[in-house]
């Protein structure tokens, strides 16, 4: 470096830094054995999706043969990477609930439990799975093959990942679920909690901008475009609100198009609806209607003029 | 860990997943030997990267007489990786379709035509994407430079790997070119399909939310904003549409600012029109001309009354 | 390969490529000494995370006694790392403007005392952003604790990208903190300028499809949602509006809903207004005041009928 500071303005700036550690305990996690790991939660998201998807995203490939040998090496994997998370999250939130996390034996027990009984429902996680494939495939007419829908719909990313967290949250695991819903949504934009209830065969086509709250509960055959929000309504105090139902709940064979907007706890749309682009909802809709919002009447103006065209003369111009 | 369980759950666990695999082969790909790569695809995509914008991504300098070094390595890997994946990809499509992609050895010959023709068209690539990178510049007041355009704007990414995915498409590569502009879109927001075809002088700006469909079509000199959508109109049903003009045409000159929805694939939006903001269109537009709309009217409401301010007091009140 | 063009035939490729680099010098950065490296930025802002947040995202665990350790080795690595990094933006800026990047040794000196003056400011930083994740804790109500907001929120990451860039920004170092926010904008889906100019206590919830654009002011204790644009009218010419006040102005205690839009440098929105959803604005709104706009009445349609339910029905179906 050009001109390096002395050893003492180094030293000074470091025990700045300590000082505003020890100063401040929201932005630290010093002396706390117990945290999961953002990496390894990235790490079982990607064996799993091997797991559950072979040959899709192998180095090598796989035959009916092989493919036993190489399910048995993943699910090691996974159980021993899956277990030691779900440990650090079990005790992470026992240290920060009543500061026990060093003596939670149970904690460790626990974990076992709970991995041993995610792994058993990896062949119920694949059957929901591809049901969700067929419906991308069904739902999509620039879809080639289900295959394409694997390889490359983020909806089909953000719905995978969603299934384990969900998964995971159903076994209370804290933390890591959250972890690996955030892990997808900076993947893809799609922001859905791992605590909501989806049902089968879901679809999010182009996927960026959705947000599918922690409460909401989605039947079956639901597909959703981009920019759908499935949300709260403005919440007086966060704190009374965490244990209440906030977001809606959406019935069977219900589609809604882009940038509709879906808010609050009571809110039911009736199984078969169909919602409209843009739509904006916070009371519930009964079974088997179609809503829509007539849109702005768009304006033209020739440049150069400020003249609005006229409803005749909008017709005229095709609109 | 805590507490193992017999090898012969674990057994038992990895034969009810094998047997998950065999039940459903929308989710496996077991036995199939030809499957284009996503990391490879992702390789090939950072490589051309460094061979288009020489300087700019390499982690050394590049000077006039080093280049041509440089550019000989470059190709020769692209070559090689390319010409791997186009043949994994088209052996793939023929086993896909008919079966055949053992034995499929003018797949390989065409794979080698398909690579070669692409490698020919990067000087014509980097010629249009010169032009894009200055209408970044030109389109953006917060643009200090086409550098920085290159360096940073995801909206110039974004086009970047649609060129050259819609080159490998209009070569006719199954599945590749969507596993390019997926990852495209999974880097910025914006949801390009290969298909499309977009003219010179391309600018998305803010980028996030943009979605362009497969049959989209637009001209020279066209810039877009965050959350615009040239989309379908909602398909009665996705077989039928698959082969069909299903998303707007955009002619030349043309500005879509924020969040407008153009829709339907008879909906021609005519030389040098701007379309406003939050515009929704399913009609054409002839050219020359802006459309806007009358944005909903917002009522403003003193803290802690329920009276919407009347439009005297709204003037006052500055709206 | 299954057939090898002839050396003659690549040997033409490469020479036809390198002519295409001297041809348009926008898409090349040949000769160029000095250019910031997009992956040194980033492992820039990722050593700063651990430094900023320790213990959250390292490897080996953190004690108060190992803390100082970590810190010093740390700050180092840091600290050579930005000092390489702003001194190649400097010299790349003095180069772009007058051609004299080789011989600024000003360039080097000012590089140590921006390195040095950025280093000091790590606990104020630290400082600011504890305040932002309490804001992101309190104001969602899916928030267990600050340490999720920590490890998950992409809206804390990208606030957390936006204060280290925006420091840079106000040390007048080029590029480096555009690479900066333009890596977490792909990360998170929220585009931060670095130039904007924001407040403590300031939280963004589910954080895609956010644009705050380069002369933005906003103040303390503002809470804003996805899809929310601070942006600028339509500019007339780019060229014109590089040094004008393009954004508006947020007061302090705003909260803005998902999808709102508001435009213009004239624009100010006054201490403790809340703007609703999807609402539209170009013009200021005094302090205290709730904005909201008439969403469009959505219309329900029973499925095979052409009749929209009369606002008498409407009422009937709960809307």
């Amino acid at each position: 470096m050009a001109d390096d500071p002395t050893r003492a303005d180094l030293k000074q700036l470091v025990d700045r830094i300590v000082a505003s550690y020890i100063a401040d305990d929201r932005t630290q996690h010093l002396d706390a054995t117990f945290l999961p790991s953002r990496d390894k939660a990235i790490e079982i998201v990607s064996l799993l999706r091997r797991l559950i998807f072979p040959g899709f995203f192998d180095d090598q490939r796989l035959s009916s043969e092989t493919a036993r040998f190489a399910v048995g090496e993943l699910l090691a994997r996974v159980r021993s990477l899956l277990y030691e998370q779900v440990r650090q999250s079990l005790r992470y939130e026992e240290n920060r609930t009543n500061g026990r996390g060093d003596d939670c034996n149970q904690c460790d027990q626990k974990a076992q439990r709970i991995t041993d009984a995610f792994l058993n429902e990896i062949p119920e996680v694949r059957r929901k799975l591809a049901l969700d494939i067929q419906a991308a495939h069904d739902g999509d007419p620039a879809a080639v093959s289900t295959d394409e829908a694997i390889f490359c719909y983020p909806g089909v990313f953000a719905v995978f990942v969603y299934r384990i967290a969900h998964e995971l949250c159903r076994q209370q695991v804290p933390l890591l679920p959250r972890i690996m819903s955030e892990y997808a949504h900076a993947q893809t934009g799609v922001d859905i909690h791992p605590g909501a209830h989806i049902g089968e065969s879901f679809f999010i086509d182009h996927a960026t901008g959705v947000v599918i709250g922690q409460t909401a509960r989605i039947g079956n055959n639901v597909q959703i475009y981009q920019g759908v929000t499935l949300g709260a309504l403005a919440p007086k105090k966060a704190e009374a609100w965490r244990q209440q139902r906030r977001h809606p709940t959406i019935e069977d064979d219900v589609t809604i198009y882009p940038g509709a907007t879906i808010l609050g706890g009571d809110t039911v749309i009736g199984k078969g609806c169909t919602i409209n682009g843009s739509v904006f909802l916070t009371q519930s809709v009964p079974a088997g209607h179609t809503v829509q919002i007539q849109h702005p009447q768009p304006q033209l103006r020739a440049k150069g003029t400020r003249k609005v065209a006229e409803k005749s003369d909008t017709k005229k111009n095709g609109l």
